[in-house]
């Protein structure tokens, strides 16, 4: 292992050099997920280095036209995640607008998933689709913590688009957006990133509170099968093998976090900051112990209103959601402090999973003082397509 | 080489599994650059995935408060550039208020370079350094095809980060700032991406038009003496070995764009969209030929107004410059259309040489059209610190 790892390290080197040989800058862009299968990929696929979300509103007027995007967005998403462009290339028609904007040419799939959601608005009766709306399913409750601003909450569809690179992403987004044009109209978007280069001590991502972030995530296919996909309790076949994604855009007070002194912000997260192990252990993936009492006092080693005891599944009842994050910086707000801070993603069987940790993280966590939610919204995930020729919502318009 | 490839090919694989070891995982953040030099890094250096690019306001009311940011910036520039954290690390200060803000800890240098600029603006008199301006030196000239929002022009101090993951870029420029902050107010930031995964087919990269962007950028010693770095002729001896940076926030007409024919594309271009030949020829670096005549015709094969044909070394007296771009996107503009672009970074031994060059471009080319110059700055790069216990500028405060 120790050569295969200096030959790869040789590789790396060289695929950073600007006079690599192609054959060596040509290796990372090669990794893909299969798009039809029992559930859509990007939601138990490894997170990608790059997120592109976008939420969008549908201008269709009539139910043929929505059918129309959702069966041209099907296909074209089986393309793309393949490192295809969009439509067929026919240089022949020189005439011709492109089909494919071109900017991931040659750049391979880069691991890149697309995953469509469904808001509950789309389910008003604008396209008579009432009786395929999941039991249960409508906008998320006013929650404390929340200042939502309209212009990036909601949406009739959403778009998680997540690979390697961001051009890749990009460009997916880009192209889906564009052969829609006439029926949907972009709502809000957010470029994340963060899940890149996990370094030497590093294998779970930071956020840019400097803490890590994710470590007690689901990983296991027993925890995927209760708690992230949908069985038959939405009442709606095409829901069965999929999930509900939560988005909440993550406002976080850069500014006033970094003067808190270090032992302050770790009572606040309950773990340590540089190892990122819970306050009544020493490694990372201890098993936090809320009962343990730290050192020379009754208090417990972990607070709590730290925000990993308030979000524990041992202290709601087991409740745990897949959290499929990224940071976001969006350069300087109004009065130039830094925007930026955490498009916090979901996957849960039952959107009410997020919404009572949330109540929970809303009324006590400490974390409140320093962060804000700005954005939000909740979509319907269909499971995934079996195989070519199919798409998402087909049921709708099949009577 | 066959076997090599195949192995890295692996570790590539493992590296984006979410299960890799940390061994694997550690190759990519691994690269570093020397800080030390006759040379800033960041110039010479063949181009990182990700930029974070900074203009900086001096709110420093005293040379003494200027002298202490450039100094502090320079220390801390070199342990950034080194993969280590700002200041020392001090756990036994349990209450101390972090002296690194933490998000990159752990994920190693990255290939991060940290290249400072000084506008035009620092040397107006306020901190008594008239004496120091370079020969010329002053903001740019207003020129056609430019609709600059203030916001984004101009700055006293710039700061170009570049590295191979978006959040070392970023924790470096946020650092800077940080402990800077009584002394210097950010005043725009740019974050860019599109150096990413040369795919197979994709030695160059591509700017969100879709064309390979780059092919006949200065690569060899003897142009980079003669076209980037600066002499005696600045009269300042702070500025040998240094050069000129112009960045310029380039807003692109996507959707317009993208209704554009493709032999329209291309001729607008003067290369073609897949391979990026010049239209006189068949491959990427064939040398374009401006007197080769259109299959079937007198006209030329490279329209003389299209865009290779007019920023060409050949019809530009010898001019050259080292284009660093990135692309941009900064999500929705407020009417709903994409916001994004090239964050166009040139690197010249005098400013003139961009400014000769783009009062061509715009005057007659054709991409004016889909393009708008939007933000813009004008920097003067001091050459490379010689040791530690040097810094930037350090000759303005010795008198």
């Amino acid at each position: 292992m120790l050569g295969a790892g200096a030959t790869a390290a040789a590789a790396a080197a060289m695929a950073h050099d600007g006079a690599s040989g192609v054959e060596q800058g040509a290796l990372p862009g090669t990794e893909s997920h299969p798009f039809y299968g029992e559930h859509q990929a990007g939601i138990s696929t490894p997170p990608q280095d790059h997120l592109v979300f976008t939420s969008f509103d549908v201008t269709a007027r009539t139910p043929v036209e929505l059918q129309l995007v959702l069966a041209k967005w099907s296909a074209a998403m089986a393309e793309l995640t393949s490192g295809d462009p969009v439509g067929k290339v026919e240089p022949a028609r020189a005439n011709a607008v492109p089909g494919d904007t071109g900017e991931a040419d040659g750049m391979g799939p880069n691991g890149l998933t697309l995953t469509l959601g469904f808001g509950p608005s789309l389910f008003d009766g604008r396209f008579g689709l009432e009786p395929f709306k999941p039991a249960g399913f409508g906008p998320l409750p006013a929650m404390a913590g929340e200042s939502l601003d309209p212009a990036m909450t909601g949406g009739d569809l959403c778009i998680q688009a997540c690979a390697n690179d961001p051009q890749v992403a990009y460009h997916a987004v880009r192209n889906l957006a564009r052969m829609a044009r006439t029926s949907v109209k972009t709502r809000w978007t957010v470029l994340g990133f963060g899940r890149a280069s996990a370094g030497a001590n590093q294998s779970t991502p930071r956020n840019l509170m400097g803490f890590k972030d994710g470590t007690r995530n689901i990983t296991t296919g027993e925890d995927f099968a209760q708690h992230v996909w949908v069985g038959d309790e939405a009442g709606q076949p095409w829901m069965a093998g999929g999930s509900y994604l939560v988005a909440r855009k993550i406002h976080m007070m850069i500014e006033t976090w970094d003067e808190d002194p270090i032992n302050d912000q770790q009572s606040i997260f309950g773990r340590s900051k540089q190892e990122g192990a819970p306050l009544s252990g020493t490694r990372e993936h201890d098993v936090p112990d809320f009962h343990a009492a730290a050192a020379g006092g009754d208090a417990p080693a972990i607070p709590a209103d730290s925000h990993i005891a308030l979000a524990a599944h041992e202290n709601n009842g087991g409740t745990k959601i897949l959290r499929r994050g990224y940071n976001f910086t969006d350069g300087l707000d109004a009065v130039g402090r830094l925007d930026a801070g955490l498009m916090f993603l979901s996957f849960q069987r039952d959107p009410e999973q997020f919404v009572s940790l949330q109540r929970r993280l809303g009324a006590s966590d400490r974390l409140n003082e320093y962060i804000r939610h700005v954005g939000s919204g909740v979509f319907a995930v269909p499971g995934g397509l079996p195989a070519a020729g199919s798409y998402y919502g087909k049921e709708f318009f099949t009577k």
